[in-house]
C-alpha cells in the first residue's frame, strides 16, 4: 500500500468529528491528496446501509445483525473508495472503523471479539490502519462538556452504562495493540487537541 | 430445538416456490403449526436489507458487501422469527437458506468457503437444518422449461455459466454434507416433486 491508513476513534462526545474538520482544514493548506470519510457510510450504498443502521424504528435488530451491517457497509467503503485511495499513494482519514465495531458491538454489546473479529477480519482483506487516534476521555466528562442531560435521569444513567463499556473496550484494545493505537488527550482544549494530532502525524512521517 | 428446521434450496427456475407454495397448502390442511418464510426477507428489518441486495441501482457492491448482508439478513430472521417458532415446537420451512450463501457466494462469486462460512458460523447460532432439500436439475435444462430466452446470446450465456457454478456448488454442497442434503430429481411433473417433499419429510418425522 503506497498511501497511509489513519483512523479516528473514540466515544460519543469525544469531539472526533470536530477534529476531523480541523485536520481536513490543515491538509487542504498543503499539497498533499487525500481521502477523508466516515463510517458507517462514505459510499452511496454503505450510506443505504448506514440509514438502515440508524433508523430508530429498527429497535428490533438484533446485535449479530448490526454487526455483520457495520461490516458489509465498511468492507464496500474500502474496496470501492479506501484501497484504490491508498493504491494512488494517498492519505487516507477515517471517522471510524473497525475498532468502533470492537468497541461497540465486541465489548459494549457482549458480541464477543471473535464474532466481530470474524465478521471484519475478511471483509477489511488485511487494510490495517497504519494509525489509530484515540480520542481519550471517559464517558462522563464528555457529557459534562456537552452540557449533558439530567444525570439522575434512569435512562441518560443507563445509557452512561453502555457508554462506560464503550470506553473500556477501547482501553482494551489499546492494550491489545499499544503499537497502532495511540491515544491523545480529549479533555484538553480544541486547539491543543489539533496541535498533539499534527505533531504525531507528522512525527510518524504520515503528513507533512 | 423442539421444532424442526427445513430449508429449500435450488438454481433459478428449480420449482421451488412452486413446491414451497404447495407444501403450505399441505399443511395447512393438517393440524401442525408451522413458520414458512424465505431470504433474504421474512421480517421488517430482513426486508429493508433484501432491497438493498435486490435493487439494480446497486451494481458496484462487491461480492464481500453482498454475503455480509445475506449473513445480517439471515441473523434478523433466525433470532426474530425462526428460533422462537422452533422453539415453541413450530415446523420451520425456509426458502433458502445459508447454502444459497455458500453456492452463490462462496462457489460462484468465487468468495470461497472459509469467508463465508466466517460471516455466518456466528450468526446462525449453531441452528443447523435439520433437512435441507435440493430441487435437482440442472439450469440449461431449468432454463429451458422457463421458456428461456435466446441461448446465443451473449449475456443469458455468461448468465448460464455463472447458474452452472451455483449448481456445481450446490453439488459440492451435497458432497459434504450427504446426511442433511437431500436431492430430489426437479426435473419431474409439479406433483411427483411435491409428492417426493411430502414422503421425505414425513419418512424422516418432520410432518405428519
Amino acid at each position: 500500500m503506497k498511501g497511509k491508513l489513519i483512523t479516528f476513534e473514540g466515544c460519543e462526545g469525544c469531539g472526533k468529528s470536530t477534529q476531523v474538520r480541523l485536520l481536513q482544514e490543515y491538509l487542504q493548506t498543503t499539497n498533499q491528496q487525500f481521502l477523508m470519510t466516515r463510517e458507517p457510510g462514505g459510499t452511496k450504498i454503505s450510506e443505504k446501509i448506514r440509514s438502515i443502521i440508524l433508523d430508530k424504528d429498527n429497535k428490533e435488530m438484533v446485535d449479530e445483525c448490526e454487526a455483520l451491517l457495520y461490516a458489509s457497509s465498511r468492507c464496500q467503503l474500502l474496496k470501492e473508495r479506501v484501497l484504490p485511495a491508498l493504491d494512488r499513494g494517498e492519505i487516507v482519514i477515517i471517522d471510524r472503523y473497525y475498532d468502533s465495531s470492537f468497541a461497540y458491538q465486541a465489548y459494549a454489546r457482549g458480541l464477543g471479539y471473535d464474532f466481530v473479529a470474524a465478521a471484519n477480519n475478511f471483509a477489511i482483506n488485511n487494510a490495517q490502519p497504519d494509525i489509530t487516534i484515540f480520542f481519550d476521555i471517559d464517558p462522563y466528562h464528555a457529557f459534562l462538556r456537552k452540557g449533558g442531560a439530567d444525570s439522575t435521569d434512569r435512562l441518560e444513567l443507563a445509557g452512561m452504562e453502555f457508554h462506560n463499556k464503550v470506553y473500556n473496550g477501547y482501553r482494551a484494545l489499546m492494550e491489545k495493540f499499544p503499537q497502532r493505537i495511540i491515544a491523545i488527550d480529549a479533555s484538553m482544549s480544541v486547539d491543543a487537541i489539533h496541535n498533539d494530532v499534527i505533531s504525531l502525524l507528522k512525527s510518524k512521517g504520515f503528513i507533512q
